[in-house]
């Protein structure tokens, strides 16, 4: 069966956001074909496994440059990133990494900084409210979270910026899969927290980017 | 029992969004004993039922300006909206009526206007497409569908402004307490959906105050 | 059919908790004749609705005090408490009140005081903070919290005493029946916190008698 | 223990489709057998994993001829297929290729054409809508796609053919299995849309064979 | 809230199948306004119920040819429908007869008559087989049962038509709300079934049609 | 950590079922020193993976016969059994092959015999109809399907014997984990079927074997 | 529409049990015409409101023998029942009523009697062993619990008799519906444990009458 | 990008038990800077995987005093543990052994003995019948219980002081994942248990440890 691709190459133009490459199930053979469409071409491609890249022939691989946290690869070279930064990022544990680092990918290709806020998690409640000011600073924080998520509703309640929840799969028994943190993030008693996928740092960023738009556009 | 209610006053100054009182559940009493508490302050109240309403004795019931669309009341007197709309709302059907209302009485209630756009479903494209001008001029759009949500994902590919998504519980069978609509919403192709909890209009409202917030602070 | 009920007379010397009568879906009759087996003898009735009450022979509804907020019964007085209280209940809102109230009557049923703590949800978080210094200062803590459940993780970072998490049903959406919260209990990032069913406050109340008996013994 | 296979070699005559060998989960032995019972007769496998195959004496392994993207096997010669094509496949992505392979297998077992129309996911409307004559020249349309599911509505909308909806276990988190695709075709706002099984290319392609037989038999 | 209704009138022009007002959850006043809107067009009403049409005013009831089994209304004058049946709906039991009816009703607007064959459910195995002949003889055969929906896959290894199943929320236990139904109709091991959602009469009369415009037109 | 095993050797005085060992998760050691334990004793060891018996000691591993496709393994030799057999085993299709082996190995290991109809799934319906009088022959009937399960409903309502259901985990999508044939078989519409655990041949060989017993005791 | 409604009159004849008339759902008109059919006949109503006998005409009505609590009604006359009783029927609760009269009145409709064995929860567990060896007394034992259903293991490790559970929706939270007493009985360590749908009492009263007609069949 | 590790130091102060790192998913690296951090500090890991201590650096690894049933590992030392034990772990087979080995080794690193009693479970009732004495001894005790968790109620009822339930995922089907010991748990007839989540054998230690706390504070 031959398969043609067609990319949807207007997107950027269309809604500002360029499409990204969900490269997670695709084959060796259309990756390759994938890098080598339109080479001049700055791409994004996401959920790209360690095992994906080293099955690429060299020259295809070449082109990319690979982050294995990320599991992202950026094609055409980066962009400049303007400071300050205008998204905080904000997480309740070291295993939330992979996903903080999705969202810092996928910022910085469309040349937006991020600051970071690690080990955040509410069981030691300290730890967030020292950097509440801090945090607050950034017209958008992005907050991730695995296990119960009760950091979206704590952060919902302490800062004034949009908010973009991350639920993840951090955890077991009755956290495994991300269900608990997405339905803390979704139920949350504090006012207008968004939602996202569970660990799609992805579409959380390109939701940023949607404000932040929307900031340009006005500003 | 006595109960001391505490009303979180200062969230405004906080997050720049008011306390609504969530009132599904509360008792005649419990009600009249919040809309006695500081009769000058304007509050919002959501999730309001007519029988809730009926019950009250006649000087609270008349400090509230009911909609029984919307299943909200405003206490201390309306703000001026400015015009034009800084927000859209598209609904897939008439069905989702209420949501749109108590959307757009809470943003009302904060001196924000909205513009809607109903009938939006996607089985008859052309009634969105036309519209696609119209709706792209607004830096917030509201999504408001039940059934499978398809909409959500279509108008992501289409308007490049921050787009929230609020899952209805509209439909019957595998639609029915709107988890098909929410984990469309969620799971969707398009980049940058953000998702609130099922009927949540309230919730999509506060998410649009906090992007238009950044907007004004920025601006 | 005949139905010769057998209570569980010795539940209390065996495990220091007496039966209580679970009376939801019971009939009338069946009410009657257990009121009617032993009168002298103090016993707690729950999920006894006010339809159940109102229906009962003026004879054997006599012999109840009745409470419609907790739906609780007590036949045969009420025990002295003894002060101060041992037990902190910390509910997030006004809507968990008739379990806080189940708690409190299953409680001074046995002859244990305690104190509540209401309004403490985390989007105000002011409200749990001011009032952690006492709170600390009960052995034993019940968390009563519905749609997310964020409180029960923030308190268990807060206090050290034994902490035990009631998920409640209040909130729609994801947060409906309770689950959202139960999960949230269950996979929190605090240590050591404890669960019961959903909107159990009578289990609660047994946790927590469980607790005081081995300190009793202790001292 | 003895197993005596018993193929329904009948239901062709009865219903107009033969049997299929389901292969997942069948040993070396007795797919050998099933190979070895009737070797003239063509016959379809569906779900046959490259390791199986491998795994196969040489023989039976060379009687089969193998498409590991579709996992499917015929045995017994291809039949001739007649053009035009009388189904068309519209797939959301590049991921959704294998239930495409599937489908087309199973047609083409049956001697029947297809014409595909790959990555018209709804994030980018204009690949669907330039193609949308060109699917609608077909009597029977088969819709693949995962994640979200929406193609499965806007096409309902657009083409006036039978519709049968494949839903894909394309995504994660709240998409992960196939679930959220399912759910959206079955609660699809379009009228007349039907449904399979999650990546059930096999079922989408006999039911596509049902309707062509009722063609057939009337034309 | 003003609310500008826009029907899709050209959808019958674009897919052969009218928009039908789906009535569940609408109100009198919208209800009114949409029999009011263009009153000579013919139009189909589903999920509408008795007390809905007894609350409209009488001018707008009288429009309306109401049956309260299925729930439909049809407004504009039927259709005569032409012989013989080129539909069989073969129901499990007697409880399935409301659906049935909507699928009726639904194919009778459009112009097509249908044979029922009821009470066929597989606990006696003699009332499906005796009827298999005369089923067999129509093109599109609809399968209408609740509990474990073993008649769909019974009937699918008996007849050669294109089978649409209709699972329903007859049952109690694992069996409410239809999802046993529903997943035995998509988890068939009889080839090539279709399925529409729980007790979706009115699509999988709508597939049906779409199966007999493609007879219409090759024929 | 030391463990002191303490099986329940006088069960099947007490029950007329001997314990078996679930050996799944059970480490090396575990199984080693359960097969020192006692080595005189007849036992029997159910979910035990090839690999758990390629680790014993070789002491070990001489006093089991194992069996690979049932996964069992019997210690302390076999009982003769009794002919005609008064069990029959009816399974959808060659898949099920391994739960058919587990329930023969259990029954034999108490000395009962079982004969198997296999390949009788409904979708080629005359198979099982042929079979119906040898099948009905028998006072214990097994059933064991996969997928939807439509097998246990046909079977209820052609056989007067003892029916015990056993789901299986056979299929994906909707059918994946067993659910699907779960729930068909507790819903079905023949009266009197009984389930087992999905998978659990083991359970289902003990229910028959509690269903001779009484035969015994009577006879 | 004309309903022609065709009960399986061979059922007893085929299987040994009668075909009961499934009520719920079932219109006023529907049931008297059922009533009428062949009114010389026995025959069991079950899940029969007292709301829909109250709405029969009297003629049909006076042809039923209803029992509320049971919600069942004979209609020809009852059978003498035999003594000493053959099954026994252990529940958990008084809650657990309804269910158990329903096996009974099932039983006496075939003529066969059973002893009941109430309030034998485990919380208490003496008064189940006190009971013990009455209870093992007859060859089939029939289980009924709702909540967390450990009555059904305890049971499986103290009798050698038949053993039906039928798992019951009483309690609430994560009990509600019945799914925590189902999946503990399916999940029994106990051995040979089968089970019915949640609340389906006529189901295991049909389970049982398969065991006593192998027993008459054999003695 | 760079992460600073920012543990919660100040846990064992303010709530009596040190901050646990909780390795399941952490990289190699991160581990490593964990140890390294501060290496005086005593610490506990869990869920410590043997793959994960193998791929430390030697220096890293010799720090840690790991137990691979357990999958934990005490760095800085042991403390004694005082006698007699004051918890009680029971468990109902051997498949629980790790979880018993997590509770033990947490509740070691805080100097508090354990005493265990395993194979308990519920089909050979007398196993636990004759530890009911000297499991009562304990003020604390820990349920351990896969598959139905029947154990919990049981003991729920036979002993009086605080009793845990930890849930396990043992068993398949339908007590996949441990979600029907949980639910058992939760839903239990016995009053006054608490549950952690499923296989949190650290939760349980730190709800026994919250216990013993404030047993001291008053002892």
């Amino acid at each position: 069966m031959s398969d043609d691709i067609r990319l949807d190459l207007e997107r950027e133009a269309r809604i500002g956001i360029a499409e990204a490459v969900f490269s997670a199930g695709k084959s060796t053979d259309q990756l390759a074909r994938i890098i080598a469409l339109d080479p001049a071409r700055r791409r994004l491609f996401t959920r790209l496994a360690p095992e994906q890249v080293a099955a690429l022939p060299t020259e295809a691989a070449e082109r990319l440059c690979y982050d294995p946290l990320s599991r992202t690869a950026v094609m055409g070279g980066e962009l400049p990133c303007l400071d300050p930064a205008r998204v905080a990022i904000v997480a309740a544990g070291t295993s939330d990494l992979p996903i903080v680092a999705e969202i810092e990918r996928t910022l910085a290709f469309h040349g937006e900084n991020a600051t970071h806020f690690l080990d955040c998690g509410v069981a030691g409640l300290w730890r967030l409210l020292e950097q509440q000011a801090a945090i607050g600073r950034h017209p958008v924080v992005i907050a991730v979270a695995g296990m119960e998520g009760a950091l979206f509703s704590v952060l919902g309640g302490l800062v004034r910026g949009v908010l973009i929840a991350v639920p993840c799969a951090i955890g077991y028994g009755v956290a495994d899969g991300g269900r608990a943190a997405l339905h803390s993030a979704l139920a949350s008693c504090a006012p207008g927290i968004t939602v996202v996928n569970i660990a799609n740092g992805y579409g959380a960023a390109c939701a940023a980017l949607r404000v932040l738009g929307a900031l340009d556009f006005r500003g």
